[in-house]
């Protein structure tokens, strides 16, 4: 998908509908983010099919295909679990933060409605106890779009983040 | 617009409108950053409506209803000035400005060609007296376009920047 | 390009067709950061048409009408002994980076298949001696692609980048 691109020229009906496809791709990576953002983890949660997977993986042991990870969920329930446990100890709240998802890369979706998508992010932060933004993580997403009834959920969202060491601070949602 | 995606599919039809909506609000930014970034501050004044309000608050004040903004304008002539402004006391020269906008979300548009609209924005600078680029501002832009024979406007921006406390040179607009 | 919208309006047909166009490109520019991100120079360089011209340049330099640059390479042959070499004397290895592209604005395709387009990128870096990511570079690529058989190629790109000096270690595509 993502090295040089091939040879074979779309129709423009196929053209017309791969650009359906990644809109719907990135309005869904903008209602994830805004959920984030606003510190609706609740919401956040909800994002994902019930067997979702989703965890959050330096690039060092990704790249080596080591499994640890600051985040590890296997399934909505522990997403929840996830949400729920930081609204209740406020660990989320003495921060803003702000995703931009870009460079987003989209295939075409297969018979199962299952779809295979990438993008980058950058999620900035502002701390209560300096003024100005500063970088909180940058990295990629490597999905997978289930089609459900009410729109796209993640099956499977794993967050490729490039920094070396990661605070404690740092194990919340990206 | 922002919560979990709903349950209602649209037609391929609503669908390519909405995603040719989000272009042209797209190259409305586009242009729009671009303005800034290259100092044309009167090109930047036309981009809004005879009655444009523009404001740049911060996300603290705005959560608690609080008017206080950084740059405040009620209308188009406001906002001419300030450019003016700007341009003549070369304020803004000492510096370069480089803005990102990403994440945005469009509502249909109304019957009045009214658009409520939404992206989130990063500006990064380069201060003359220091070589590398850093983060001048980020935040979220909640927008009101009209569209006019001469294309989109800005009917309303409201700039929500994240940071807390700002140095007086960041009274420029984003 | 990107100074006010100007009056006329497309018809549906052409804005359909202007948005197929910059979504070709949009996907282009995505696989061009991954290569580099992924250090995959040699795909880097196919990104490229034979004559392709690549030069990295200071956006001082750039105003003032000065060709000096960081990088300066007058064809694709050129191009892929800059891959070639980095990939050999591992310059490129000690780091990670993270491209993010945005601001798309793209002319439409002349009769020769040439496309005038420009963007804005943020290249973030990971060094291997400190933990956090960093800003490596901030500026705006002004492109000419040319549609080939194979999809599009560069045929131009000028990478004009906003910081003042340049520390060595920068002498790396973006």
């Amino acid at each position: 998908m993502l090295t040089v691109p091939d040879k074979k020229v779309p129709t423009q009906d196929q053209a017309i509908a791969a650009m359906l496809l990644k809109a719907e791709v990135e309005a869904f990576n903008t209602a994830y983010s805004a959920a984030l953002d606003e510190q609706r983890l609740s919401d956040w949660a909800e994002l994902f099919t019930p067997d979702g997977f989703y965890i959050i993986i330096s690039r060092e042991n990704h790249d080596r295909g080591l499994p640890v990870g600051l985040i590890y969920c296997e399934n909505q329930g522990m997403i929840r679990d996830r949400a729920f446990a930081l609204e209740k100890t406020a660990m989320f709240a003495p921060r803003y933060l702000r995703h931009m998802v870009g460079n987003v890369a989209v295939e075409p979706e297969d018979a199962d409605g299952l779809i295979v998508a990438r993008a980058n992010y950058v999620v900035f932060q502002v701390l209560f106890d300096r003024p100005d933004a500063t970088i909180h993580q940058v990295g990629r997403y490597e999905d997978v779009f289930q089609r459900t009834p009410g729109g796209l959920r993640l099956k499977k969202r794993v967050c490729v983040y490039d920094s070396l060491l990661i605070d404690n601070a740092l194990c919340i949602p990206v």
